[in-house]
């Protein structure tokens, strides 16, 4: 009954995250409705597939210049702090730390997570240029803020050894019961890190 | 922070319905991150906004043949009954109705409803097509399925009148749709309760 070109937004729509087929719909008749909305979005889409690309640095998302070359606006601030470096799994991850404000480094995009099961080993990770951002820019600490998941903390254990063989100080970014959160509803692991991490009150 | 392509992308995601700032933004990290599904969605967006426009007979929404011309798969298919015709506010509204499978004749789509504070009077409303069309087709029944509200009501009261003035059977789906509820997002149970269960509007 749809429309064959609707059907595909639709379809595509429902590719997005959290989206479903209903939800998809309900965008896809709202982009047909409203005046040149899909038209535009057509037009950026297309301009943000050509243009957007990954940091050649820290594989951030980037717009590209005019050479092709990517480097994303952290990476182009001269008063971020070269010596601190977070490694995060995730460009959200990254977001996300950046819009708490506590972080003046530098960050490097592992883009994954060891994960022996689904066949991620370390040579899939980004180790090599790690290795040579932290001598080039001589980094004294790296914070690692891969999540508190399995996978987030044997990524984190083994980065912390390789690190530590060459001689830099590594830290991890604290876990255990959120700003505001209730304890009642708490998970037992998160108690159980936010016991063992607790901390002096002086 | 982010880039300037992604930031306009977020921009035109945050007007989807029922989309935030912080959804958006989950959305365009999304297409930014999935290899080349923004390029594919730019390129169905556009031929979309291209391809897509209102039916001439019904304003239901119609793909454009090579001439331009626009007529919906309902008003293509002779099958449909033409002698009775549901007249709705919105295509989301027909397409709830559809999928009820309780209605076997065909479509009008007022794209609006009389709303006097918001300055919409009957001049606003598709009437001469309508009127055109019962004259053509020789429409025995004319079912209202505008939404349960306030302008729902009295667009369906308004209609009722001219209807009757032209000797038509004019009926109106029942009480079954919950008051001031949306018809998009009632449940095909209920629509179709809705089409049986219409009463003669006196």
């Amino acid at each position: 009954m749809l429309p064959e070109s609707l059907r595909r937004v639709i379809h595509l729509l429902s590719r997005l995250p959290g989206v479903g087929e209903k939800t998809a719909q309900r965008f896809a008749l709202h982009l047909a409705q409203s005046g040149d909305l899909s038209l535009v979005l057509a037009n950026e889409l297309a301009h943000l597939s050509e243009h957007l690309g990954s940091c050649e640095e820290c594989d951030n998302l980037a717009e590209r210049d005019t050479t092709g070359r990517a480097l994303c606006g952290i990476c182009r601030d001269q008063r971020r702090d070269r010596r601190t470096l977070c490694v995060v799994a995730r460009v959200q991850d990254l977001m996300a730390i950046e819009r708490s404000g506590a972080m003046r480094g530098r960050y490097h995009v592992l883009g994954r997570l060891l994960s022996p099961l689904d066949g991620i080993g370390p040579e899939d990770l980004p180790l090599d240029r790690i290795w040579t951002r932290i001598e080039r820019d001589d980094v004294s600490e790296i914070i690692i803020a891969t999540p508190p998941s399995v996978d987030g903390e044997a990524t984190a254990l083994f980065l912390a050894r390789e690190l530590r063989k060459r001689g830099r100080e590594v830290t991890r970014i604290a876990s255990g019961v959120p700003h505001g959160g209730d304890l009642e509803f708490a998970d037992q692991i998160t108690l159980g890190r936010a016991i063992e991490g607790r901390k002096q009150l002086r």
